[in-house]
């Protein structure tokens, strides 16, 4: 599985000269949807499918400093998954330098089109086998 | 029709410590919607009527650095309004000093559910006239 | 200590229709700036000192949706405080019906203009009362 | 020169579904920085040398829709520049249908660390030229 690579925009950046704390969980988002991407099964599919992955939580540990002009590399790795809830975690690290960034996790659950919760193993066993093999 | 009042927040500031340019227009927005409400159709029951208000241009003039800890006015007016096409032009000021900070405009079009052009004078009157009214 | 009144703008929601999470973190730094105000250190004094407040962690818990439309209070509590390092829990309700939407935390450290870690309690003495007798 | 590649994020989106008219401005600036990049002086290295270039204005005129899942090339053009003014045109397209999305335009001028308006041309002749030459 591929790292994702984030550019940092000057608009992600504030007063302090660095990244703005709020843009690490965007950026997190960006992986795993480059994570579904990867695996086969594309956000888009997904909902199109009629099934929305909503966030139930986020943790992040800022460890050191991102600034304008570098470029970090987001690890995904899939923790718990039963098919109701899925847990996810990341890893942000430098791209030239390979130091440590970020550490951060979701999770998440599935929702059908009128936002009941869903398991994805019963309802869309398609989608959960790709991210099954994903993992 | 009362200014809208915005306070300025960390994450809107950029590394130069000012507050990025793009932010700006989501005051027009702001500001847009807050007249929406006090003509009395809340962006919400336009919504609910399946009316979509897209941008269909927007401009920005950056006349002063807006800072961190500073409370802005916006000031709506409405320029050209048809029933089609909805010109709005903003005016930021510095809420304690009163100094002009910045200018913009931005236009709209109408649209149904379905995404269609629609003549809002035509088919909601009673949007119409509010706005018409709350010019 | 009153709660500190979001009202949730257009541009803060995503295609669920709903608020994207990353927002939350940024409507805590706004409630977190808002009891630094109330506790008579502004955010603007504490950087005019030379005093920068980085966040180390944080944490957000997702109980209940937020829709465009709806003002939200977020009421702060101060957690562990040492002068080294401070501990700030959040909890977020909908203002109408009171229902608890999300929960969640920050952490941080105080850094002086060089960037270097310092006990705010030996370096500014008077922000660290201030702050105690806000807790 | 390259046009710049920009993949649409879902925290980009808002509840109509589309990507919100602010994040465009945003787009704008990502290739404003790529196109500094490639005529091979980056933003980092002109802040370095104490200059800033803030935006005076900007435009954006919204032709179609951009959604979720699309990647949009965003093509630079430079506009008049004297050394105290520079003006910059965009046009997005769709990457895989080369349709027309979004055209705008930004001015900008030069400031020196202390926030004084500068000739470029005078003050950074070795950066003037670079630009010059990548128009």
């Amino acid at each position: 599985m591929k790292d994702y690579i984030h550019k940092v925009q000057y608009y992600e950046t504030d007063k302090m000269a660095i990244v703005h704390h709020s843009n690490y969980i965007r950026w997190f988002e960006e992986a795993r949807v480059h994570w579904l991407e990867q695996i086969g099964c594309t956000m888009e599919s997904i909902e199109a499918e009629g099934v929305g992955i909503p966030v139930m939580s986020v943790t992040c540990n800022y460890h050191s400093m991102v600034r304008f002009g570098d470029n970090v590399a987001v690890k995904v790795k899939i923790g718990k998954f039963n098919g109701i809830k899925i847990e996810i975690e990341y890893e942000i690290t430098d791209v030239k330098t390979g130091e440590l960034r970020t550490t951060g996790s979701s999770t998440h659950c599935f929702i059908d089109s009128e936002g009941k919760l869903i398991s994805l193993k019963k309802s869309k066993p398609e989608i959960y086998e790709k991210m099954v093999a994903g993992v």
